[in-house]
């Protein structure tokens, strides 16, 4: 299986009659965003097409959903094509796996550099920060004229995967698309009313909480956060509303590593790292048998969440002792 | 006083030998962006130029000053020109104001809708985004090849304008602008880091600690926050440091009015209210003889922190019944 260009996947597109899209599971803006443009331009091209979810997309992307989201497997019976988003292996659509590849022929479109080709045309572009991206220069590709609709869904998988054109796979290219969006007529300030303003209340709260368990250590250098079960039961919660809490701790000033303690059940806790700039939590991750980047990573500690805590406090002090001795 | 082009703006500083740059008091990202931006591009004219400031800037921008900013009024004694930056009236500077119209000629370059023209020569355009926009077309013009150091002012002034390119105010020419910054070599994460992973370990802490006291009424239709003396004391925080609360509380989804309530100190407080999508808080604010904008508004009540949250809560439940009515 090799890669293939955008212009002979849009090859394969305009060929067929029926388009089944398939994103990711727990998808994502990119994901949702990616899907949805793409669904809404096959059908402008006049092909029957759907995007089979794997789950109730979450209340932020909900806004995309132009009669595109199906969770019937069989609203296309015999696809022409299934064609999956955003996802690496097809591990990220377990259930929906056995429909993918029932599709005459197969689709992958994805950004993610450790992605392997596994369908019967492949184009993988690890360069871009948002598989939105390659489904914009697909649709672009096909002639099918970019409208309201298939740009803010577009504009919706850059913003996400970019955190706001602010992460460091953010390119020009990023940008040149998304001017050419509002060429479209995207109304980008709606899309941010949708995707950002639409916290559920159980997330407010579980983030409040969890934050104001914020301790700092090492001299300011290392701040630590915990969540446990009987937190997350108090709010009506669950461990997904805690995104974001680790870079929160991050983001203070003169913290260089900041850790995120998430206690899944009893005796077991995950654990999630960052490091600012110049320190490396793969390295402390690796302490107990976890992994990751030099500046994000993550272990698991089976014990008790107050052991966890504190074997990691020390792990982490230790750390930045090591490094301090060697600047 | 009249309007003039960027170019006319540019043939003054380009007769000039010397420069001093004016960014209002208070100064934000774009205004210290703007100002550093365009000193470095004056400097590389071989101009004497240099940043007069207000107050020292904040720990988030100090990477900006590449030995540009002074508080020193004789650093430039008789300036040829001073040029105010993203400054809508002189009493943006109030403590340097004497010196701004000690210059041969006065400038001012702006993106206020609402400012008057009161320089020699303004150029004030309310469709930019942000006032490095309009620094980044005066560098242009001028043919000073725009670099690393200029291009991260000027992305710095864009970024923090337009909320990551969220706002309404962001257009097209934002993206383009930006992506030709790329041209220039900008390490648009590095800026990301400098700018939002600063967060002094106060603000971190009072934020956390307000945003504990949310209270959602009128069936979950507003939310509301306060911050007494007694908490900043606590904290050892200002209240500056609660910046971004109130847009927090209306990202709660469902809420359509947020307010946030301020004790400046005692019997006065100050509100600051968002709507999301339909309600108007300016109305709510007339109420108590504020005003503002239909999604952005604010008000004073000279009462006792209770008594305000009590009176204002009654005013917002009055407003969304009322509003519910019309529907």
């Amino acid at each position: 299986m090799k890669q293939h260009t955008i212009q002979e996947i849009g090859q394969q597109l305009a060929k067929a009659k029926s388009v089944l899209l398939f994103p990711h599971d727990n998808a994502d803006g990119d994901a949702l965003g990616s899907a949805a443009a793409l669904c809404g331009a096959l059908r402008k091209a006049g092909k029957e097409t759907a995007v089979l979810m794997g789950e109730r997309a979450p209340d932020s992307f909900q806004f995309l959903d132009q009669g595109f989201f199906t969770f019937d497997q069989q609203q296309i019976p015999e696809p022409d094509i299934c064609m999956c988003l955003d996802c690496g292996e097809p591990s990220r659509f377990l259930k929906r796996k056995e429909k993918f590849f029932q599709g005459r022929t197969t689709i992958c479109l994805d950004h993610h550099v450790t992605s392997e080709p596994f369908a019967d045309y492949n184009h993988i572009d690890g360069k871009a920060a948002a598989a939105a991206e390659l489904v914009y220069k697909l649709i672009v590709s096909m002639g099918i004229a970019m409208d309201k609709t298939i740009g803010e869904a577009i504009f919706t998988g850059i913003c996400t995967d970019t955190g706001n054109f602010q992460y460091s796979n953010t390119t020009k290219e990023s940008h040149l698309i998304t001017a050419a969006l509002y060429d479209a007529g995207i109304d980008h300030a709606k899309v941010a009313v949708e995707v950002y303003q639409n916290m559920p209340l159980e997330k407010f709260q579980i983030v409040n909480k969890t934050l104001g368990t914020m301790e700092l250590f090492a001299e300011g250098k290392a701040a630590m956060a915990h969540v446990t079960q009987a937190m997350l039961q108090e709010m009506g919660a669950s461990v997904d509303h805690t995104d974001g809490c680790v870079e929160a701790l991050r983001n203070i000033k003169g913290v260089e590593v900041a850790a995120f303690i998430k206690e899944k059940k009893d005796h077991l806790c995950k654990v999630s790292m960052r490091a600012k700039s110049t320190a490396n939590v793969a390295k402390i991750a690796a302490v107990f048998g976890g992994g990751g980047h030099v500046k994000a990573a993550g272990c698991t500690l089976e014990m008790d969440i107050q052991e966890a805590c504190g074997r990691l406090k020390q792990a982490i002090e230790e750390s930045i002792r090591k490094d301090q001795a060697l600047e």
